[in-house]
C-alpha cells in the first residue's frame, strides 16, 4: 500500500457546517457562509468570485473601449445568476442557445435576449410567440423561408410582433444562409413578413473560435466574416432595417471587435474559461491568459493503491469529454489524467510533482466549459477556501 | 435550397396535447395519455418500453436459469422507475455508483442497495451511515485499510452495523486491492472491526465488458475473475464471513453467470443497450444483439441549407461525447454524424438512403447509454409512436 489515509477526521468540519446542513440551507434558499471548499460533496463545480469577476469587468471594459456591443452568450453557464454580473457590467442583453434557456432568463427579469440556434418545430414557435408577448425585444434567428413563414404565422395567431435576425453563414457549415443573394432574398421575404421585425445579421463562426495562434485566427476570423458583413452592408444599402450585426467568440473578442461593421459580440466562455481555450494562444504569447480559469471541478480521490496513479470519483459524469485532452488537476504539476469510467478519473503519477493521498480533494480545470457546466445542477462560488453564494443552474436540461 | 420545410402546421398535433398541457400535466404528476412522440420538445429521451421490458425479463429469465442472483446496476439509468421494473423481475436489489444515487433509490422503495466505488470523505461516511439506519441491508465497498477504519468510527458514533464488501482489483488498474495476500489481509481488518460487517467480495471488470468477440471476451473475463476467485475461496475456507462475491457486466452475462463462484451480477446496460455494446459480437454473431437497443434521443432537423447534410438540435449536450463514434439514426440507412457544437449535430446524408427535410424529427441511438441518460432530467416511455409514461431520472446531478 503506497499511501497511507488523510488525518481528516469523521465530524473534522473546517468549518462548521455538515452537508446535511449545507443541504437543508440550500433547500430553505438560505445563503450559506462559513462552509469551506472541502465541505462540500463531491464531484461538485466550483467558481472562484474575484477570477469571474475580473473576467467579465475585463470583457465589459474591452467592449466598452471599442464602443461594441456585448450580448453575452448563456449556454455557458445556463444560470441567472452569471447573466445577472454581466447585465450588470453593461451589457445589451443574453444570448441563448434554446428557447428553454431563453425561459429561464426571462424569468430571472433579464431582458434583450437572443435566441441564437435555429428553431423548426411548432411548439417552440409558439413559446417564442409566448415569450415575445411578455418580452418584446426578445429576437430569433431564421436561415430558410419555411421558419419565416412559420414563424409569421404563430405571430399573427399569437398577435406579436417577432423580431428576427438574419443567420448568415460564415463558411462554417453548420447553420445560416449563404452570403450574398440567397440572404438578400431571404432578408426580403422576412421584411415582407407582416408579424415579423427584421433585426439584423447573425454570424458565428466556431470554426475561427479556436485557431492556434493570434495572427492565424485573426485572418481566419476576418476571411469568414468578410461575405457577410458585405451581405449586411448590402442590406443596409437596400433599406433594409438592420441594425445589429452579432457575432464573435471568447477566442475572437480582439479581433472582432475591430473588424468595422460588427455591432455586438456574443462571446461567453470568457466568464469561466477553460483548458481549451488556454491552448489557442493569446496577441502576447502561447497561453491564452486574457481571462482567467475560473471555474474548477472539486474531486476526492477514492482509491489509492497503486504508486503511479490516484483514483478520483470524477469521470464521465464530471467532465465533458469533446475534447482530446482531460480536465488537469490544479496545483499539481506533471501529474495526468486518464478517463477511468462513468464515476471514475484516473490522475497519473509518474512524473507529479506532489504526493496525493487517500481522501484529498483536488481541483480541476476542465477540457471545455460549456458541456461540463451541463452536467450540474448548481455552482458554488468561492473566494479563497470560502463557499460564499450557490448559484443554481437554472437552464440545465432540456425542455 | 436543397429542402422545403414539413408540412406540419402550427397547431397542428399529432394527438392533443400542447407542450404546455404536457408540462402541466407532468407538473401536476398526473400521466399523459394520447400524447405522440412527436409533440414532444427537442432534444428528448425515449424508451421503448415493449423493447424495454422483453429486455428486463431477458436477463431474469438468464439469471433464473443459471441460479444467479441479480443486483442490477442503477447507474445506467438513475431512475427509480427502472429499478422498479428490475426488483419485480426478482432482483435481489440495486447496484449504485454513489450514495446519492443509493439515497434516491432508498427513498423510493427500494432495498438490497450495493454502492459499488469507494467512498473517502467523512461526509460521505455519515450519509452511509444514515443511510443504513434505515435501510440495514445496504452495503457498501472498501480497498484500504483506512476507509475501514473511518467507516467503522461513524459507525460506531452512529450507533449502526454496515455491511462491507471488499473491492478487489480485476487487474483493471481502477479501484480495488490486489487479489491474494492483500485483499486477506484486509479481509481480515474489516472482520475485526466491531461495527463492520464483512459480507463479500466486489470485483467488476470494466476491462471486459467491451472485448471484442465473444470468445476473446470469454477467455478475458474467465483470467480476470480467477484470482479474485480464489482469494474469495480462501476467505471462505478461513473461516470468514463471505457469501457474495458481486460481478459482471451486460458484455459478459452468459460468460460470468457460468463461472463458478460468482454469485450475483450486477450488469445495467442491459435495459437500454448502445451502439457501443452491439458492436462487442455476440454468442452467435458479429451484433450482440441478445438485448434490444430500446433507448434513443429524439432531435429535430433546424437547418438544411446544403444538399449534403442537415443540422440537428442535438450535440454535445444531448449525447455523450466519450466513444470514437457518434450517434445513429433509426432508420436512415447510410447516414453519418459528426459533431456541431454543443447544441448541434450534423446529419452527413452523401450516402443516405432517406431524404431528410426541415423540422423532421429523427430518433438516434446513442453511443453510450449511462451518461447520455445523465443529461436529461427525464424519460419518455412509449409505446409504438405514443408517450404512455415519463420517468424522472430522480439520481442525476451530483449530490
Amino acid at each position: 500500500m503506497s499511501s497511507t489515509g488523510k488525518t481528516l477526521a469523521l465530524g473534522d468540519r473546517a468549518n462548521g457546517y455538515s452537508l446535511e446542513e449545507i443541504e437543508a440551507r440550500l433547500e430553505s434558499g438560505k445563503g450559506i457562509s462559513g462552509v469551506c471548499k472541502t465541505d462540500l460533496p463531491t464531484p461538485s463545480l466550483l467558481l472562484d468570485l474575484d477570477l469571474f469577476e475580473a473576467n467579465v469587468e475585463t470583457m465589459a471594459r474591452h467592449a466598452a473601449s471599442r464602443s461594441i456591443g456585448m450580448r453575452p452568450h448563456s449556454k455557458t453557464h445556463k444560470c441567472p445568476e452569471v447573466a445577472r454580473h454581466q447585465m450588470a457590467a453593461g451589457a445589451l442583453g443574453i444570448s441563448t442557445a434554446t428557447v428553454s434557456e431563453a425561459e429561464t432568463m426571462a424569468q430571472a427579469g433579464i431582458s434583450g435576449l437572443l435566441i441564437t440556434s435555429e428553431i423548426a418545430d411548432p411548439n417552440k414557435f409558439q413559446r417564442l410567440v409566448r415569450l415575445t408577448r411578455r418580452h418584446p425585444d426578445t429576437m430569433a434567428v431564421v436561415d430558410h423561408p419555411w421558419q419565416a413563414e412559420q414563424m409569421n404565422d404563430a405571430a399573427v395567431e399569437g398577435g406579436v410582433q417577432l423580431n428576427i435576425m438574419l443567420d448568415i453563414d460564415p463558411a462554417n457549415r453548420r447553420t445560416g444562409i449563404e452570403a450574398g443573394e440567397p440572404a438578400l432574398r431571404l432578408a426580403r421575404d422576412v421584411d415582407r413578413l407582416s408579424n415579423l421585425n427584421l433585426r439584423g445579421v447573425h454570424c458565428y463562426c466556431g470554426k475561427s473560435s479556436h485557431v492556434h495562434g493570434f495572427e492565424e485566427r485573426r485572418r481566419h476570423s476576418r476571411e469568414s466574416m468578410a461575405a457577410p458583413l458585405e451581405t449586411f452592408s448590402r442590406m443596409r444599402q437596400e433599406g433594409l432595417p438592420v441594425e445589429i450585426f452579432s457575432g464573435c467568440s471568447t477566442g475572437t473578442y480582439n479581433i472582432d471587435s475591430e473588424i468595422e461593421g460588427i455591432t455586438e459580440m456574443q462571446a461567453g466562455s470568457y466568464v469561466f474559461m477553460d483548458l481549451d481555450y488556454r491552448r489557442i494562444g493569446g496577441r502576447g504569447g502561447e497561453v491564452y491568459d486574457d481571462f482567467h480559469p475560473a471555474l474548477t471541478v472539486l474531486s476526492t480521490v477514492t482509491s489509492r493503491n497503486l504508486s503511479s496513479q490516484a483514483t478520483l470519483d470524477a469521470g464521465l459524469k464530471a467532465f465533458s469529454t469533446d475534447r482530446a485532452f482531460g480536465p488537469r488537476p490544479v496545483g499539481i504539476e506533471g501529474a495526468g489524467f486518464r478517463w477511468g469510467g462513468d464515476e471514475h478519473g484516473i490522475l497519473t503519477l509518474e512524473a507529479a510533482g506532489a504526493d496525493v493521498r487517500l481522501g484529498d480533494k483536488l481541483e480541476f480545470h476542465p477540457p471545455h466549459c460549456d458541456p461540463t457546466v451541463n452536467l450540474y445542477d448548481r455552482i458554488y462560488c468561492t473566494r479563497g477556501d470560502q463557499v460564499v453564494e450557490v448559484w443554481p443552474i437554472l437552464a440545465r436540461g432540456h425542455r
